[in-house]
C-alpha cells in the first residue's frame, strides 16, 4: 500500500523534527519516520550547546519555550592554557549568547509538540531504500516494527537519517563525501555533582585536551581527549577523576558519581551532494563534524530552515529556484563550520604526530586570540552562531 | 690583539645595525662585524614589507626618513580565492598600516647613519667562534679579510649572523631548536613592469600560491608556490608569466622582462636558547619565519628594541634584570609570529599532501575571515603588527 505526504522526512532528531514543524507551519503536512522508539530518541546523550540562532527558531516558532526556562544563557566560555584560563566574552565582544540545553530536551519538546500537532509521526519504522528520486514521486520503502512493507511517496524526500543516511545512498555513490579523521576521541563522562564551573572550560594541556561542561545543578558532562581505540570500562573512577583533574590545572574539580561514559569518535564529514532531483539531505546525514565548537546540531537546524523555506516555494508555488539553490547556500554555511570544528579542535588538542614546534604554535595561536580583542570577537561569532539565514 | 668594546655585534644586517644604532643614541659602544662587503649587503633583495611599529622605530630615532618619502604606505592587502578579491581594510580595521620598503633600502640608511656616526663596523670579518660566553668577558674571535686574527672583548655578545649563526653555536648544541620544513617554496622573480595592483595581492587558486607585490613604478616582485627542489632556471620568461597569469584570475597582470629569478625556501625554526651567559641572539639567528605574512625582518626589529633596553641596564646601571627576562619576553612575540606565518602559509597555500576536505576547509576559512570584521581585523592586527614594548 503507498501512502502519500508532501514531504517525506526520514529520521525524527532534532532536523527531521523540526522540518516538520516548520512545513506544519507553512500548511504543508510531512510523514516523519525513525527507526528508533521514542524513548531510545529522547534518552541518548548528545550536544547540549544551542546558538543564539538556534534558540531563536524553536522559540519564535513555538517549538520549545523550556529552552529558555529550563537552559541556560551562557555569555562566555573559558580557554585554558598554559596553567591559566582566559575567558572569551561573547556579550562583549559579539552582543550574542548560546544556551546550554541538551540536545534529548530539544527532541522532547519537538516530539512532544508535533504529536500534538497531530503529525504523522512514525517510530520504529526503518527505511531501506528511496526510489524515484529523478521523478517528481519520489519513494520511501521503509519496514514497519512488525516487518511490515510501507511505501510513501511524496513531492520531496528529506534525508534526516543521521551520518549513516539511507537516503544518501540514493542520491549516488555509497557515502561518498568529503572525510577526515582524527588522531583522537573524546571521552565522555556523566557524573553526580555540582557544576564545577558557571560556564564552559576548553582547556589544552600537556597531557591532552578537556572539556569541563555542565548538565545541570546536579549531574555534569566532562570530556577528555583519548585514544579513539579507548576502551571505556578500562579506567576506574578514581583513574578518571584524576585524569579529569590533571587536565585542568588551576581548577579543583567537583567529584562524585560517573554514572556513564563513552568514546565518541572525531571526523568531519561533507556529502558530495545535498540534492539530487527530488531527494535532499540535511543534518547530520549531510555532514559531521567534530564536537569540539558544538556546531553538530546548530548546523543541522540551519540547513533546516533553509530548505523548509526552499519547500514551502516547491509546494505552494512550484517554483524549484529555491530548492536549486538549497546546496550551495546551505554548503557555504557548511564549509565555514568545517573550518570553525577543525579549528577549535586543532587549536586545543595535543595530535600524536605534533612535533615540538606544533605544541609552542598552538600555544602562540591561543594567546593571538586571548590577547586580541579581535581574536575573541572572531571565536566568539562563531561560536555563537552566524546569522541564520530567515 | 685584542681588542674592547661594551657591546659586540656579529651580523651587520638589519638587526645588528639597528641595535648599534640604539646602543649609541644611548652612548654605549659596539663594534659590528659582517663576512660580507657593503655591497654584497646592499644588494641582497629581501623582504620588502615593514610593519607600523618598524616605521615608527626607523623613523623616531632617525635611522631612516626615506623610508617615509620614497617608502610607501599600505593600507590594505588583497586575499583572492575563488576567482574573487576580498580587500583586508588594514585603516578601517585597526588603524594601521604598513610600508613597502625593501629590506636592502633598510640597510642602506643603516650603514649610512651608522658610519656618518662613527661606528666601529667591520665589512669582510668573519666570526669563527664565541668563547667565555659565562663570563662577564666574552670574546668574539674572528678572521679578517687578510686573514689576520681578530679578537673582540665585550660585556655582551650579540648573536645577529643570521640563521647559520656562529654565535648560536656557543650557546649549546650545534644550531638546536625548534623546527618545521613545509613541502612547498617561493619561486620569486624581479621584473621590469608597472605595478599590476596597488596593493599586495595574496591569491589562493587550485594551481597553488601567488604573491602579486611592489617594488617600484617600473620594477615589480612577484611570487609564486612552488617545489622546494625547482631549477629557478628551467622556466622560459613567458612559462613563468602564464604560471603567475594563471594563479591570479580575475587580474591580468602587467607583464616585463624578468631579470632575476630565485626560490626561497619555506623553514619555521626558534632557537632553543635565546640566551646564554652575556651571550644572546636576535633576528634569524634566533628564528626564521616563512615569507608569508613578512613578519622575518620585523620580528628582528622587535628583538632589537627589547634587547636595546636591557643591555642599557646592562652597561649603564649593571642591572640583568632586563637581559634575564629578555629570552621570555622575545619569545612571547616570537611564537604569535611563528603562528601568524604558519597561519597564512597553511590558509593560502596548496599542500601536495591536503585532501579534498582540506582544500574545501581552507576555502571555508578563507571566507570564514574575509566575511567577518572580527577575522579581517584578526588578521589585520597581526600583519600590522602587535605593539612594540618601547
Amino acid at each position: 500500500m503507498t501512502e502519500r505526504t508532501s514531504v517525506a522526512i526520514v529520521g525524527a532528531g532534532p532536523a527531521g523534527l523540526l522540518l516538520a514543524h516548520l512545513l506544519d507551519i507553512a500548511g504543508i503536512d510531512s510523514i516523519v519516520i525513525d527507526q528508533r522508539s521514542r524513548e531510545e530518541i529522547e534518552t541518548t546523550i548528545r550536544a547540549g550547546i544551542l546558538e543564539q540562532g538556534t534558540v531563536e527558531v524553536l522559540t519564535d516558532t513555538g517549538a520549545s519555550d523550556r529552552v529558555r526556562t529550563v537552559g541556560q544563557r551562557h555569555d562566555g566560555i573559558e580557554l585554558r592554557f598554559d596553567g591559566e584560563g582566559h575567558r572569551i566574552d561573547f556579550a562583549a565582544t559579539v552582543g550574542r549568547g548560546v544556551w546550554l540545553y541538551p540536545q534529548h530536551e530539544v527532541l522532547k519538546d519537538l516530539i512532544a509538540a508535533r504529536l500534538a500537532a497531530g503529525q504523522d509521526l512514525r517510530l520504529g519504522v526503518t527505511a531501506d531504500s528511496v526510489e524515484g528520486v529523478d521523478t517528481d514521486r519520489p519513494r520511501v520503502i521503509a519496514t514497519g516494527s512488525d516487518g511490515e512493507r510501507i511505501e510513501i511517496e511524496a513531492d520531496v524526500v528529506v534525508g534526516a537519517d543521521g551520518s549513516r543516511s539511507v537516503v544518501r545512498r540514493a542520491l549516488g555513490g555509497s557515502s561518498s563525501g568529503h572525510f577526515r579523521e582524527y588522531p583522537f576521541a573524546w571521552f565522555g563522562v556523566l557524573c553526580e555533582a555540582p557544576p564545577s564551573s558557571e560556564e564552559l572550560i576548553y582547556s589544552s594541556s600537556p597531557e591532552g585536551f578537556a572539556l569541563i561542561s555542565q548538565r545541570s545543578a546536579t549531574v555534569q558532562r566532562m570530556y577528555f581527549q583519548c585514544d579513539p581505540e579507548e576502551d571505556p570500562e578500562r579506567f576506574s573512577e578514581r583513574q578518571l577523576w584524576d585524569i579529569l583533574q590533571a587536565r585542568v590545572p588551576g581548577t579543583t574539580l567537583k567529584e562524585g558519581h560517573i554514572f556513564q561514559r563513552d568514546v565518541l569518535r572525531f571526523r568531519s564529514f561533507v556529502a558530495h551532494e545535498l540534492r539530487r532531483g527530488r531527494a535532499v539531505l540535511v543534518g547530520d546525514a549531510a555532514h559531521t563534524v567534530p564536537p569540539t565548537g558544538a556546531k553538530g546540531m546548530n548546523l543541522a537546524v540551519a540547513d533546516v530552515v533553509l530548505l523548509a523555506e526552499a519547500l514551502r516555494a516547491l509546494v505552494r508555488e512550484k517554483g524549484e529556484r529555491l530548492l536549486d539553490a538549497y546546496p550551495e547556500r546551505a554548503l557555504s554555511r557548511i564549509w565555514k563550520a568545517q573550518h570553525f570544528s577543525w579549528w577549535m579542535t586543532s587549536m586545543l588538542h595535543t595530535s600524536p604526530e605534533a612535533t615540538d614546534f606544533d605544541r609552542r604554535r598552538q600555544v602562540g595561536e591561543l594567546r593571538s586570540v586571548v590577547e586580541s580583542e579581535h581574536g575573541r570577537a572572531y571565536l566568539a561569532e562563531a561560536y555563537t552562531g552566524w546569522p541564520l539565514a530567515r
